[in-house]
């Protein structure tokens, strides 16, 4: 990690994220980061109902992710997650997976770019003052 | 199969169906008979489109899946599906799977019930004349 | 409940469980159940790798659950699990699913049905004994 | 599309794609990649068993989607799929996504990059010439 990440969550690998070839499906990791997101955001005060109450959704336009080593079912995933940059309208958030229970080796890093929009309509909108400086803030 | 079903769809595995033990999850079973579930009501002239536009909606109250035989990655399974029985406000769905890609062999069997609700308020509501009618004259 | 549950765990629903009626997949139940079971075994001694270390595994042979109210992204989900009747070969494991999220209403039941199979050669054999006694020992 | 796709598949939206805000969910773009990508290589005559009869496999190094519009529950999609670039012992494959239920409008693309490997030992191998020269003549 060139820059800390100021928040991590722990994940166990469910038998139902596994495929054929053993081990977690690649396009899983999507979701373990999306599940670190929602845990960050809570962490730094935006629970999902929050963002909601304050009238602003989160559009995802772009996901990635390279994959190190296999995780398996039953390992215990630490899954770190920070607002690697912050936009107009657009928050870039970055992951990295580390297997606790395989020597703590990196397993997995990416990034989802998500723009913030009006709920009801789903138009894009800017970054809201409170939820830019939470992000801001994280560190 | 004790009475004939009217209806049958394929599908073929795919990779993120599969689990750690090489084969389809056992969850997974009750969305392939939903996939079959929706292309047989489009066959008896019930996309799901049409319920929409007729204000009605299905929830489901019940679902079962027994299994005789793994199915693998890139198997050709064949669903069959109808209506098993048709109640005041309810609808229970039979579904047989087949392995088209090994000797044809039974690889699992199950029942979806669901019930008929208002689409907007999600109350229950009697199964319409025209889906009863639909699903009664399958055969 | 007519009878105690002795375990239970919670589970926070994640926004890839939902799907566009707005609340959890039907099907996702069974995972969750399966989360489930595995901590159930996890915390009466049976780890999957003690499974594996001594040569045995479970076979999915049954599985059903039935729905009583909707569960949301984010609600947190608490999972009871316990051995409902151990057979020759087999163990029928009970789940009910309680919404904390929503002054903890009864949101799913089900059960899953393992036959007890040799982890090389998944042919079926007893339940083994130290299993057996860890599953009836548990209230 | 700067480059022209000679494959493209279609694959029908399922309800368990979708999530709570009403259409697929992001991750699950790379699975309908992925499916695409077999059925690419089934095309160019490498079907997954043949792989494996050729005792090579595919293991996923990078993943990445980017998302131009929802896709909704029973929409249409066409996938197209190429191999944009072969390496010593890597592929990466690219993938557009156009959604034939709403005006043919570009819905999602990507890539998955892959690097060939020994199907007993996963180690690292260069890319099989047969595979290769399938990979390149496909246009």
């Amino acid at each position: 990690m060139t820059e800390p990440y100021p928040f991590s969550t722990t994940l166990k690998v469910r038998f139902n994220e596994t495929d054929a070839q053993g081990h977690v499906n690649f396009a899983q990791y999507l979701n373990l980061f999306d599940v670190a997101l929602v845990e960050y955001l809570r962490h730094i005060g935006f629970s999902y109902q929050r963002m909601l109450d304050e009238d602003f959704d989160m559009l995802y336009v772009d996901a990635h992710a390279s994959y190190s080593a296999p995780a398996y079912f039953d390992n215990l995933l630490r899954i770190h997650c920070r607002a690697g940059k912050v936009g107009d309208s657009s928050v870039r958030f970055d992951f990295e997976v580390f297997n606790e229970s395989k020597e703590n080796r990196l397993t997995a890093k990416g990034e989802i770019t998500i723009v913030t929009a009006d709920r009801k309509t789903f138009q894009k909108m800017r970054v809201p003052d409170h939820f830019r400086q939470a992000l801001e803030r994280q560190d």
